[in-house]
Formats: structure tokens, C-alpha cells, sequence
């Protein structure tokens, strides 16, 4: 098992990367003393497929734990589904003393650590990510979210979780869809902060597509400890560096929102973020013709899309508009000056974002 | 005018008491650059008698402003009115570098306290507390909460102001119930940490019944000092320090929950959650008979309650069994051993928080 820490002023936490680790869960709560009781939130196809595993692992520790079922969607995300969650967990930590386990994705992820964060002013939670994509990247860092209609994340707040728990084994039921999706944000970690990481997906990503085991293994540690390493060095986004987290996000979201969340999923809108950013930082540039080809061959290998299609273009400006770091009137990109080499440009010519976007669209 | 800074390890902020202060508003948003528009939550009472005070204020300075009125009761403090806030909130915000302005009393100040720290995962706010208790006691520390059905303030964060101003001029308008309601606030302070200030009460009760704008600056002052003092050094009360400002409020809270939050007050509840800490105090020796004396008398020259009606012991009971304080199935009371000279206590026998309960309860 692999063992990362977030180092942060206050609050350290830990970062479990194995396989079978669902088994490790309860002997965690009863040795950190966390809570005598679990409320897991997640969706039903983790609980029919996952939950006698940690159920086994909670009742061998004589732990208690409630089941907390959302949809499987990103409308989970919303302040609707928030409240029943909340007024379940109520019922349940009369008496007891919770820990929230966040068992799923990204959208189960960013709901559960919400509700940590809020309920009572902050309850402890652990971070149990079932997809590639939380493994990798959402289960780390703090960062949660509700959406409004208006746009994604739009609510939301920073709380760390006590723990993440990572179980590889976990992907091996994972649709092919979803380790595409976890790759692309694989690739963002390579392009922003590691040479070796974007070479090593170019050269073994038939093993990652068949979820070879060491090799998700490896990637996933390798973008969890860059994660780990800039959220200890910038946790509430103050210094500039886990800006660079946000690469090929800012059109990404937009194109995501602007597809209405439904058609294009968030790992290939970030591909085509990452296209985009990349169009803005070759005109601008910063970068010469050679990066752009290297990262659109690696897209069209892996399967992940280099043209969006049933989009506009004024969906997508009006959607990037709303985007959280798009402070006052002024917009913010982040581009690449090379592999491991990302820059923070402001107030980049709205014709030249207009003009990559175009890029990345079917005619 | 009188500044109070409140020291925190970072966004330590400054509380300027003085009268006529709403006129220093918009000098203010602009030197501080919080923002280039002001959203400001109230009640429509306080839009109506004070709003073009506060106009005048940002129209000399040029600046924007946006009025989001919420019905002047407790439910405000409701998922789903935070919801259409923070709806009419992204609306604004969206081209606009917003600060909300929390003008209002207890309730608005949590409300939009609680909007200020998850949108966007935080947007700066200002606290403009409108009645003596906001004044006093809420505006100040970072607190911020909503309801459930369940239970009061079981939804919130820790988030800072960036400023509290304090216009003492408002106090002017307010009822005398109200007035009340600060002073049984006011009374907790001088008993967890200052005996001058008790007396001051004690001697200068007509004075602030009568709304004395001097009276009211000095325990207005005082207070803030006070509080600011304690949440300097325990911003999340984790330390123990911040929860001697529960003094009188495990008890109070679950009286005002049994009250269903109609028939009494705050500030009443909570003038009977300290005769209940006082008789806890008495019964296991930490004080003798002549505190209790002193107190309830000054609760009569006030007009402050101390008996409660209308509400049973069991709903008080399973009420407070609801607090936040109460961690697991332990209790947790902060008790005096004298003026200025609190304790906090675990694991009260049941059975003399139930015979103190009693006490406070008409027969």
C-alpha cells in the first residue's frame, strides 16, 4: 500500500492507495477514533456492487453504519438533495457520533464533503473514491461543491477530509468511459507539473485502457502526490499555485455546462478545455506547432474527443462568463509554456478565446 | 468612534462602533476594495426606515447595490431561503465584483453569513448589525447558520466578516423587548468575564432601558471587546475558550426549541438558561447562595423572565439533547464559580440538569 500525506498548517491528512482497501475502513475508524458510527453516502449501483464489502469491514469492528443512496447524476449536486441529506444524517447523529463517509465519484464526493462541512459547522469525513477520476484527482484537496442551475460549483467551500481511502480494485468494474475520463485529467497532470507522468500514459495507455492494475496504480499515485504537494502549498487557492490545477477547466466547465452536463462527461470537456488552452497558448506563443500535435495524437489514441459537436459558441462564452475564476470583468487563463512549464495569463484578447474555442468545435 | 480589531491568525478585522455610522459605508467599500457592488440582505422593516441612509451612502460613492429582502422571522434561516438568495446573488454577481452586506439582526446576519462563506466558496461580507444583540454578540466571531426542522443552527460555518459596523443610532428605533433581549446577552458577558461590566448594568439598567446612547455604547463597546478578545483566541472553539460564550445558551436554545422559537425570545431564553447554569452551579457547590439572588433580581429590575410557561420539561429535555454541544451522549455545561469566573463541566448528573430545569419552569 502506498501512503501519502497533505501537508496543511492545520489538519494533516493521509492518502491510503491499495488494492482491497474497503477492508482496511473500519479498523481506520475504530484506530483514528473518527466516530463510532458510519453514514455513507453513495449510489446505489457502489452499494449493491461494494457495500457487503465494507459492511463486512464496519460489523467485523462492531462499528454501525446507515446507507445514504443519491442518484447516480450531477443534479445530486444541488441544494435540493442536500437538505434530504442532511435531514437523514440529523436523525442518525442524535445519538451518535458520525463520520461521513463519501463513497463514490466526484458528484458523491463534492455532495458529502459539503455536507461535512456545513453540518454542525464541520463533522469529520473520509474520502472513499470509487471512479478513476476521484481517485486521481476529486477526493484530494478539500474542495467541495453544490451546483444552481446558473452554473457548476457555484456553491461550495474548502474542508478536508480526515482520510482518503483509495482501492484500486474498486476500477475494475469501472466503465471503459469512465478510465478515459480519469485519464484526461491524468494528462492535465502531466502537461501542468510532470514530463515523466505525460510520457509514461503515452507509451502504456493500452494497459491503463485495459486497467491493468500497476499501471492505474502508478498514475494514480503519481497525480495524487502532485495534488497532495500543491493543495499543502496553496489550500484555499490564495497563492496562485492550485490555480494551475485549474488547466483546460476554464473552457472545460463551460463546455460542459453549455452541453447542460448531459451529453459531453467532465473528463472529455477537459480534453477539449486542454485543446482550447492549448490553441490560446500556441497563438499567443508561449508554445511552438510540436506540443499541440503530441497531445492530439495521445487524445485520439486514448479515445478522448478532439472537436465538440451540438454546442455554440455563444453557449459556451455565455457558460465560461459564470466560471468562479472569472473575477470582475477580467478573465484568466492558465497556458502552457511546455510540458511541466504552466503560466497564469490575464485579461488574454476575448477574440483569441473566441478563436480557440472555434477550434474544438465541429464545424 | 471606537475600533475594536479582532485578531485572527489570518483576516484579523476591525469593529467600528459610533453613531451614524451607516453614512461611512460607502467610504468605506471603496477604500477597502471589497467590492463595486453592494448585495444587501435585510428585512423589509429595516430597508424601509434605514435603506436610504445606506443609498445615500453608496451613491456619493458611485457604487452599486442590490436589495435582498427576507421575512423578518427565524425561518429565514431555512435551506430554501438561502437557496433563492443565493439564486438572486448569481444573478448580480455575475459581472459584478459583489460584497454582501449583512444589515439586519441575528437572523440576517446568519444568513448571510452562511451565503458569504459557500458562494463560490467564500465571497467577502460585512456585518451591519441593526439591533442591540447583533450588535453586541452575533455580528461579531464568524458564526454562521441555518435551521432544520430538527434543531437550531445545525447547518453553518466558520466564517469571518471583513468589517462589523456598528451604527448605535439605530438603536433608537428598536422595540424595548429587543432591548431586552441584548441585555440578558450583555449580562452573560460581565458574568463569564467581567464584573465591572455586570455592575455597570446592574447600576445603569434605566439608563439602557431608556436607550441611552452612551449607556448603550459602553456595554455595546465592552461586549465587543469581550467577544473579540475570545474569538481572537479561539476562532472554531476548539481550545475551550470560545464555548464559555454558551453560557446560559445549552439550556437557553432548547427552551426556545421547545418554544417552537414563537413565544420566547432569545435574549428570554437565554436570561433562563443562565438561571438554569446558576442553579447547576449552586447544586454542586461551585457557588453560594448570594449569586443566584443578585442575578434574578436584576432579571426582575430588567424585566427579564424566571420562569418560562407554556413549555414542558421533556420537550426541554429532548431539546437540549439536540444541541450542538453535545457531543456523543456526554453533556457539557459551562458553570460559574463567580462573576467573571466560569467552568466548564462534563458528564452533569441527569437528574440535577432535570431538578434545574424544574427550577426555571412555572408550575
Amino acid at each position: 500500500m502506498n501512503k501519502l500525506i497533505v501537508r496543511l498548517k492545520r489538519d494533516s491528512y493521509s492518502i491510503l492507495i491499495g488494492n482491497g482497501n474497503l477492508a482496511i475502513l473500519g479498523p481506520l475508524l475504530v484506530k483514528t477514533g473518527l466516530g463510532n458510527h458510519a453514514f455513507i453516502i453513495t449510489i446505489p449501483f457502489i452499494k449493491r456492487k461494494y457495500g457487503p464489502r465494507l459492511e463486512k469491514s464496519f460489523n467485523q469492528q462492531s462499528l454501525g453504519f446507515t446507507w445514504c443512496c443519491v442518484p447516480d447524476t450531477e443534479s445530486s449536486k444541488s441544494l435540493k438533495i442536500a437538505s434530504s441529506v442532511i435531514k437523514k444524517l440529523a436523525a442518525v447523529a442524535l445519538k451518535r457520533q458520525v463520520c461521513i463517509i463519501a463513497f463514490g465519484g466526484g458528484v458523491v464526493g463534492d455532495l458529502a464533503g459539503f455536507i461535512a462541512s456545513v453540518y454542525r459547522r464541520g463533522v469529520p469525513y473520509i474520502q472513499v473514491p470509487t471512479t478513476f477520476l476521484a481517485q486521481i484527482d476529486s477526493s484530494i484537496g478539500g474542495k467541495t461543491a453544490l451546483d444552481l442551475e446558473e452554473a457548476k460549483n457555484l456553491i461550495g467551500s474548502f474542508y478536508q477530509p480526515k482520510l482518503v481511502v483509495t482501492d484500486i480494485s474498486l476500477l475494475q468494474t469501472l466503465p471503459l468511459a469512465q478510465v478515459k475520463n480519469g485519464l484526461s485529467e491524468a494528462i492535465k497532470y502531466g502537461l501542468i507539473r510532470d514530463k515523466g507522468l505525460f510520457s509514461y500514459i503515452e507509451n502504456n495507455y493500452r494497459l491503463l485502457l485495459n486497467k491493468n492494475k500497476e499501471a492505474l496504480r502508478r498514475v494514480i499515485y503519481r497525480c495524487a502526490a502532485i495534488k497532495s504537494e500543491i493543495v499543502g502549498s496553496d489550500e484555499k487557492e490564495t497563492k496562485g499555485l492550485r490555480t494551475i490545477l485549474n488547466f483546460g477547466h476554464t473552457i472545460g466547465h463551460a463546455v460542459e455546462a453549455a452541453s447542460r452536463y448531459s451529453r459531453i462527461s467532465h473528463g472529455q470537456a477537459v480534453a477539449l478545455g486542454m485543446s482550447a488552452a492549448i490553441a490560446i497558448s500556441r497563438e499567443l506563443g508561449y508554445i511552438d506547432d510540436s506540443l499541440p500535435g503530441r497531445i492530439t495524437s495521445l487524445f485520439k489514441k486514448i479515445g478522448l474527443p478532439q472537436k465538440a459537436s451540438g454546442v455554440s459558441l455563444d453557449a459556451i462564452i455565455a457558460a465560461y462568463r459564470h466560471d468562479k475564476k472569472f473575477a470582475g470583468l477580467e478573465n484568466k487563463f492558465v497556458l502552457l509554456k511546455g510540458i511541466g512549464k504552466p503560466i497564469i495569463v490575464r485579461n488574454v484578447n476575448p477574440s483569441v478565446v473566441r478563436q480557440a474555442i472555434r477550434s474544438i468545435l465541429k464545424p
